[in-house]
């Protein structure tokens, strides 16, 4: 039987990012999983007018989408949880930058996504930044046979309904495939 | 060592959906993972322009997000390897009503989010349709202490780098809590 649970997001899990922008000066994080994927080559930032990262994604247009592993669990959390408003996050991680120069980028997460700002949309209370994705990089030992291996990576995935994170599991098929010939069965 | 992969979306996993939406009158399927939050209570559907399902979503202004479990990964993918423009999907599913009274949901996805069009975004040669959720449905099974359980769902998640569904894994932690004084270790 349908249970009728109200106007509930359940579009879960997402993916749980570490979003790096310089704010005066100097990069600050913030744990976002509220992203989305806009065509194929962009991502959207759902950020709330409220955080402190937004100024200078807006100043600098640059940003970058960083996926930590499980193993930084806990740095990530503590990323949505201490506002840069307050706490100076800086040091937290070693980072890098790449051709877009003001878009750091965290060196300890397996995968790092350096984003061009390309448009902003209004939305209610957000800011919802769309970042073209200008480069993407790897650590090696998270690939197999040159492919993004997540079994490796390892991501944190956010679930909203019971406010926890989850892991990733295993390969169940092929996409674009395993539904050949469906409707002949 | 950092590899550089050029400009690769790798913000995944995302959650495998089900878009239903009426078309010349009768529910089509389609399948999109390239799916993102909107503030809290909204979705965006980033669908490309050739798709036969935007003319309807354009016409009624509703549709909705229907998540489908593990067990239906066949007729999940099927929905993404064939067009209503060449197939009448509309019996492929048992379809159910809500309050939209055109947005019409699949009774067998576990999960079923009914939305109202609210903000349409032109990117490059997609439509990126904003919907806002006006009434979420989850069967009973699916639930534990009147919770959405991710466990009891087994979502399909879609991840782009190897072109494959995977399975969602066991909990690692509390979100807003594991992190809680990182700093002072």
């Amino acid at each position: 039987m349908k249970i009728k649970l109200g106007a509930k997001n359940c579009l879960y899990p997402m993916p749980t990012t570490l979003i790096d922008a310089n704010v005066d000066g100097k990069p600050n994080y913030i744990t976002m999983a509220h992203v989305g994927i806009i065509g194929v080559g962009a991502i959207s930032l759902s950020m709330n007018q409220i955080h402190y990262t937004n100024a200078g994604i807006k100043e600098n247009k640059t940003f970058s989408v960083n996926i930590p592993s499980d193993k930084m669990v806990r740095e990530t959390d503590y990323c949505g949880l201490v506002s840069g408003k307050k706490v100076n996050k800086a040091d937290l991680f070693e980072n890098f930058y790449g051709q877009l120069e003001t878009a750091p980028m965290i060196k300890g997460c397996p995968i790092n996504m350096e984003c061009k700002l390309i448009q902003t949309v209004d939305f209610q209370n957000y800011d919802v930044f769309i970042g073209e994705i200008v480069e993407t990089y790897c650590d090696e030992q998270f690939m197999t046979d040159g492919i993004v291996d997540l079994s490796k990576v390892q991501p944190i995935l956010f679930v909203m309904n019971d406010k926890s994170y989850w892991r990733i599991g295993e390969r169940i098929a092929k996409a674009w495939n395993i539904g050949k010939g469906f409707k002949s069965d």
